[in-house]
């Protein structure tokens, strides 16, 4: 029964809250002595703050998963073993077992290449490398197991190609970028207190959400039961980060957190087979991705640092901004500067020596752009409304919508 | 064919040699920015040695298997997918294949917790608490997997117990502690340049040797060929970490490396099922163990370094010591020294206020009781030769004494 193994995962998700937001606090000393911390920019006195508590979290989260390993075979009886011969049966599920351990040495990977990066300071390049190299491990047993590289195609393109297409090598890639996509995506929608964590915890929500709706429905239930396998210790395990990271910070999760937070939610998209549904949860990174590319690719001047600038006065946060004379640009950027400004989408300030300047292109500096000066942590529940607010838009488009697009004709 | 495997696997090996070779020296600005360095106590100018590059062969190792992974299954003819019904034939060695994915997170996870414990400097419970939590994943999988806990008797043994004897949860209590001892075993065998990288080098090729051996006798040669993909790569990778870090070391390797290495080596002795011959390659580790019992359960007192202690004049090591009142010590603390002193295994030096002065308990300073004052690059020289000694014996005992004790009878 998988009810049970849900109910013991729980258990196992609420024991690791517990032991999380106990030892959060006492590894506090320990990081800054192995010179991991920074300061908080955005308080009066630049606090010293521990830096990559991910890793903890990390850690605490496999071992709830290295725990729970068993418990799905011991309860299934598909997987019961032979009394007689002691061997497998038949219908043991080889590869719901491969995959599971799979999908753990993706996450631990992540997790270890995350803090490698943090303390390491890896370059921009090698952002793109790491999630590759902890998805390997994942495509090649997908591989093995499966090798299936169908997609169904939407009603408008199936008179064009057929109901579907088996898009090859091509798979593999698209699976390869959506590791990197979702684990950089969280990575550049951050900066100020308790914004990776949140963003997370409701993706991880709204992915629980999702799963549930569909086990209801009883579409493709075991890839359901196995994302929520994996959901539940990790909002578990977010919700006692949250604690000390919401506002005031006192522990910063670092890159560690959003690799393994983005690693884990590619690995149940992946393996739980609703990678489009997934990338629906991630509007607000993917607005804030296209938002940022003008600066990203250099289009635009991008500064080391992109976050707002906090006004020890009014302990409000104001937009950062940038500068450029329009004419030293080059064209697809001069092109998309004009746009973003006849949009309104940017804050525009033509100086008199013809000097322009504008906010840094980042979904954060744009609620500023919006709103005016607002407090650190109001931006944070502002833009965590905005991430609920696209997991609504994102389950019409998944149901009425995907009904229309994908309807069995 | 495995044969064709095993070159594909050489040739990986190949290629993570040379790319190992290449980084080291790309990397050393970068970990000692990172505040990852240590100085070097037994030279002239104490320089400045970046330290813990075990997690960066660590992670060639592992892209290397990553990439290895579908290569086992693609050239066996038992694991050809069923060309008219796209799914796995009967014959699919599931098994192996979780057992392979299993085997790397538990070594990822390994080398991931060292580089934790090297960055974080966890406390001494934790070196036993770390590779435990690392083989958890091994012992779930060989749970659900086999769940067999029957070990076979010695001849001598028969009459009181039987041929077999299912000994239950203490099989899984033995695969822990196998971890935790492999893991701390090389970490405490350590100290001189080149030591760490150069007994696991040793070990590493005795297991090869015995792999191949046991090959060609036709003995279980599933098991054998699969630690063969381990070492092979776990072979180049420490070559090329082994240029690097031998006298004089222009990179230490960490406890990172120590883990992973002992972790490798825990991992292909439980599952290619010869952990007891493993323990015989360990000889010299388990000697240096015992050996430094009465320090490390401090019986005797312990300093923080036991390191031998540098001459800048003569370029020579020379003992490090340890003081004492025998009168001072518990019994079997007295016990202890008095045994070893009169095995001639201490030096021994009583000064006139009654105060004993004898060398730390390490195999590193009872080479210098012995030979008096020696050169670093001598000192791990001859450690390396007597590892190659042991092996011998290890092999001697493995083969004529085992087929008297465990023969059919
Ligand atoms: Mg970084
Ligand atoms: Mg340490």
């Amino acid at each position: 029964m998988s009810g049970v193994a849900i109910a013991i995962n729980a258990a196992i998700s609420g024991a690791a809250y517990c032991m999380t937001v106990r030892m959060i606090p006492r590894f506090r000393e320990m990081f800054i002595k192995a010179n991991l911390f920074g300061n908080d920019l955005c308080k009066k006195d630049k606090p010293q703050v521990p830096e990559s508590f991910g890793v903890l979290i990390g850690c605490v989260f496999l071992v709830s998963l290295f725990l729970f390993i068993p418990i799905p075979f011991a309860f299934d009886e598909a997987a019961a073993t032979d009394a007689i011969t002691g061997g497998k049966p038949d219908t043991f599920p080889h590869d719901k077992f491969v995959e599971l351990i799979a999908a753990l040495l993706s996450i631990c990977c992540m997790i270890f290449l995350g803090f490698a990066d943090d303390v390491l300071d890896l370059r921009w390049r090698h952002k793109l490398l790491l999630p590759t190299i902890a998805t390997l491990p994942l495509l090649m047993v997908y591989y093995v197991n499966y090798n299936s590289t169908t997609v169904i195609m939407p009603n408008f393109a199936r008179n064009l190609i057929g109901t579907s297409l088996n898009i090859g090598a091509l798979y593999y890639v698209f699976m390869g970028m959506l590791a990197v996509f979702c684990t950089n995506a969280i990575n550049i929608l951050a900066g100020i207190n308790g914004l990776e964590v949140g963003q997370s915890f409701i993706i991880a929500g709204s992915i629980l959400v999702f799963n549930a709706i569909e086990l209801l429905l009883g579409h493709q239930v075991d890839s359901h039961i196995f994302s929520i396998y994996f959901m539940l210790p990790f909002l578990a395990t977010t919700l006692a980060l949250w604690k000390f990271n919401k506002y005031p910070s006192q522990v910063f999760v670092g890159d560690t957190y959003c690799y393994f937070a983005g690693m884990t939610f590619a690995v149940v998209g992946i393996l739980g087979h609703f990678s489009k549904t997934l990338l629906l949860f991630f509007l607000p990174q993917i607005l804030n991705f296209l938002y940022s590319t003008p600066q990203l690719f250099h289009f635009v001047p991008c500064p080391r640092h992109r976050l707002p600038k906090y006004d020890s006065k009014t302990d409000l946060l104001h937009i950062s901004t940038t500068e450029f004379r329009l004419e030293d640009l080059n064209a697809p950027g001069r092109l998309m500067v004009t746009v973003l400004r006849n949009l309104r989408l940017i804050s525009w300030h033509t100086k008199a020596d013809g000097v322009v300047r504008t906010n840094n292109f980042t979904l954060i500096n744009f609620v500023l752009v919006v709103f005016g000066p607002v407090h650190e942590r109001v931006v944070t529940q502002m833009l965590m409304g905005f991430q609920v607010l696209c997991t609504l838009i994102a389950l019409t488009i998944r149901y009425p919508l995907a009904n229309y697009f994908y309807a069995k004709t």
